[in-house]
C-alpha cells in the first residue's frame, strides 16, 4: 500500500509533486491568520497607525515579502510565479474589548499548473510573527491563532470555501 | 511622544534595534503551534511513520531550517548564530478523539546579545505549515491554532513563562 | 482620493501589483550606473586585468547573480524568470583623467506579464557596490552615480528611451 | 608583483579576506545615496505620508532588510552579525523645487572583526532602488545618485569622513 | 576568436546566455553521486531507518530542496519553474562489502525554455554533502564521489544518455 | 538504544547539536573536488584564460559565494561567520595527457563554536558544478570525482588529516 499523501512516491521517499503536465491556469487563494493581544497593545498599535510607527504597514508589507520565500521555506512547494500578492489587516473586536483580535487576510493568485494555498498561508503567517515581533516587547504573551485556508480557486480540485466564512 | 515599540525611532521610523553595547549571554526560547485535523488525517500521517513516508519528520526538518531563515523573514530581526534548533511534534489527543491536535514545540539556543524568541515561533510555524502542505490533498480544512512562545530565559528582561504550561 | 502609487491600493495598504491577466510578452529594460574613482584606483583596475586579479569581471560577474535577487530585494517587485542578463563595464574617461569614470550598463529580458526594469537597476547597483568593496581599501572615497533607466521595451506602457543617451 | 587589491590572493586569485586573528571591535558605516525625481513625484509621495499609501516607510523597511543580504549580494563579503541599522529619508531640496531630491541615509553597527561599509551602502543602495520601483510608473526618469560611505568608525583602518559633509 | 563557451560574449564577458526565442518544451534530467564510506557506517545508517534517525530521508528532503536553490548557487543559471524533483538513494554494495557505496540519484523536471541539468545535479550533491555532514562525526573519510550527469532529454541539443548506465 | 548520529536525539528526531557550550576557537577545514573533462575541454579552459573568458575565476568566486550559502543548503549545518574563504584550481594532469582533472581546493576558516568542514566542502562542490555548468555544452560528459575533507584543524576533536595528501 502506498502513502495517503502525494508528497510521497510508493516507496515513501519524499519528491516535488510532478506537475509537468498540468495546464497553466489562473489560480487564487485567500487564508488568514489572527493575532490575540492585550487591550493596551492594540491602543499602542493604532496609536503609532497616527505617525510614531505603524506596526501594521509593516507587517503587510512582510507578508507580501514572505510569500515570496514560500518555496524556500516549505519543503516541497514548487516555485511559483506570483502574480499578485495582498494582505489586509482589521481589527475583529471593538475597541473597548478586554482582549484585542486582528485578523490578518492575504490573498495570492498565480497563472500556472499548481495552487498558490501555501503563498497565502505563508503570507499570513510572516505577517502574524512580524506583529509579535514589533509588540513582543510590551506583550510576550500574544497568541497567533487560526492561520487557515479561507477560499481556493482554480486547478483540477476546483474551489474550496470555508463553510462559516 | 515616541512611539510605544522599540522598532520605532523617536520619529516614527522602523530600525533594527542596537544591541551594539549588550553582553553576549546564553538565550533560549521555547515555542509552540497546534495543529488542528481530521482523525483520519491523523490516522494517515500515523501510518506514514511505519515507513510509507513521515509526514512529522519532514516538518521536524523544516522547522529547524525555518529558524535559520527567521532574520531573512522578519523584517527587524537581527542576524543571530543560533547554537541550537530542535522541533517535537506531539499528539495532543487520543487516538479515537474525533478531530485530532499536534502539537509542534520548538527549542532555539543562541550565545550572544539577543535573543532568539522570533526563531523558536518560526521553526514552530514553518513545521506547521508544512504539515499543512503535505496533508492538504486529503485535509484541506486544517487549522494552525495558538503559535505562542511557551519560554524565554536570558537577557536582561530575565525569564518569561507561560503561567498554565 | 486613492494612492497616486499602484502598489498602494485604495486604503493605502501595499500589495503586489496584480498582473495575473496580463499577456506573456518578451520585455527588456536597459539600466546604468557610474562609479566614480580615482585616477589612481582606475589603474590598478587596468593593472589587474592584466593577470593579477580582476575586479571589473567579479563585478560583472556580481551584477549578473544580484539581478536574479531582484524580487527578493525590492519588496513589491513579482519574482521574474529571467531570460537573459549581462553587464558590460567601459570606462567614460581618457586614461590620463584626474578623476575616472566607468560605466556599468546591463541588459535584463524575460518573456512575461511585467518588465524588468528593476532586474536591470539591481544589476547594476550590484555590480556597481561590487566595484566599491573590492577597491574601498585604497580608495575609501569612490561614489557611485546616475543610477538609471536607459531603456525599456514591451509591455503596454511601450518603450521608454532616456533621450540624451 | 601581486595585486594592489587585498580580495586577490598573490596569484591573483579571488579570496574573502582572512580576518580570523582581528579582533572583535564596535565598528560603525554611515552612508547615503540620493534619488533626484520629478517635483510632481515629490508632491505624491509627500501626500502618500497623510494616509493614502507611504512610499518612504516601505522604503526605509526595505534598506534595513536589504542589509541584512549584503553577504549574499556582494561576493566577497564577509558574513556579518549586524547590530543595528537604521534608514532615513530626508528632502535636500524645498518643496517648490523643479526637481526634487531624496536623501537617503543609513547607519550599520556590529561588533566583529570587520567593517560594515558594505551593509550600509547596500542598505542605502536597495532603499534607492525601492523609491525607483515604487515611483517609476508616474516617473520612469528618476536617477539615483551619489551612494557614497560619508562615515566609518572603528577597526585598524581608524575613522574615515567625508570632508564636505 | 570568440570563446568556445556560450556562457561568454565576443568580449569574454560572463553573461547569463539569452533564451528569449526559445520555446517552452518539457525537459528532464537525470543526475547521480555516489557517496563511499566505511560499512560501519552504513551499519549505523541502516539501524536509523529503523526508526532512531533516518539520514537517507533527511538527505533526499534537502537535495529537492537543494534543486531549488541552483539559480541562486550556480552563477549563471537561469531561474526556472522546477515542476518535479524526486531524490532516490540505495546502496549500490552488499551489505558485507568492507567499504559502503550509497548511490544518490535525482531525476528534475521544467516546461520551460532551458535545461535542467543543474539542478539535477545540485539535487545530487546537496543530498550528498547533507550526508556527510550527518555522518562525518563517525567517519570523516568519507568521499563523494562520480557526480554526474545519466541523462537529459528535451530541447534543441536532444537527448544525452551516459552509455554505460 | 540511541542513534549513533549526534544529528538525532534520543527519539530519533534531527536537531541542530546544541553547541551553546562549545567555546569559541580557531578552525580551518580545507577540502578537495576533482572535475574531470576531456582533454578538448581543458584546452578551451586554458584559452579562456588569456582573456575570452575564464571558466576558472568564475568557479572559484563561485564556490566563495557557496561557503556562505551553507547553511541554507544542509539542513542541520550551523549558521556561522566565516573570517575566510579561498579556492584554488589546479591541473593535476599533464597539458597532453588524453583526460584531465581538475583539482578544486577551498580553505574555510572561523573563530567559533563549531567546525567549518561543511562550509570547504560546498565551496569545492559550487565551484565544481560551476565548471561543469559552463563547459557543458561542449562537454556533457564531465564528472565530478572525490569530494572530500583533505584537513581539518581547531575543536575538541582536534586535527584530522588525510594520510596520503
Amino acid at each position: 500500500m502506498r502513502s495517503s499523501f502525494n508528497h510521497f512516491d510508493a516507496q515513501g521517499r519524499v519528491h516535488m509533486v510532478d506537475v509537468s503536465g498540468k495546464p497553466n491556469t489562473v489560480r487564487e487563494a485567500v487564508a488568514q491568520a489572527i493575532v490575540e493581544m492585550a487591550a493596551e497593545t492594540r491602543q499602542r498599535i493604532d496609536d503609532g497607525q497616527l505617525g510614531k510607527g505603524d506596526v501594521l504597514s509593516v507587517a503587510e508589507l512582510a507578508g507580501v515579502m514572505g510569500a515570496k520565500q514560500t518555496s524556500t521555506l516549505i519543503p516541497l512547494c514548487h516555485p511559483i510565479a506570483l502574480t499578485h500578492v495582498s494582505i489586509r489587516c482589521t481589527w475583529l473586536t471593538p475597541m473597548e474589548a478586554a482582549r484585542a483580535s486582528l485578523s490578518i487576510e492575504s490573498t495570492a493568485r498565480t497563472t500556472g499548473p499548481t495552487g498558490v494555498e501555501m503563498e497565502a498561508l505563508t503570507a499570513c503567517s510572516t505577517a502574524a510573527l512580524t506583529v509579535y515581533d514589533m509588540c513582543k516587547a510590551v506583550d510576550r504573551a500574544m497568541v497567533i491563532q487560526q492561520i487557515r485556508l479561507l477560499k481556493k480557486t482554480g486547478g483540477k480540485s476546483g474551489t474550496f470555501r470555508v463553510e462559516d466564512l
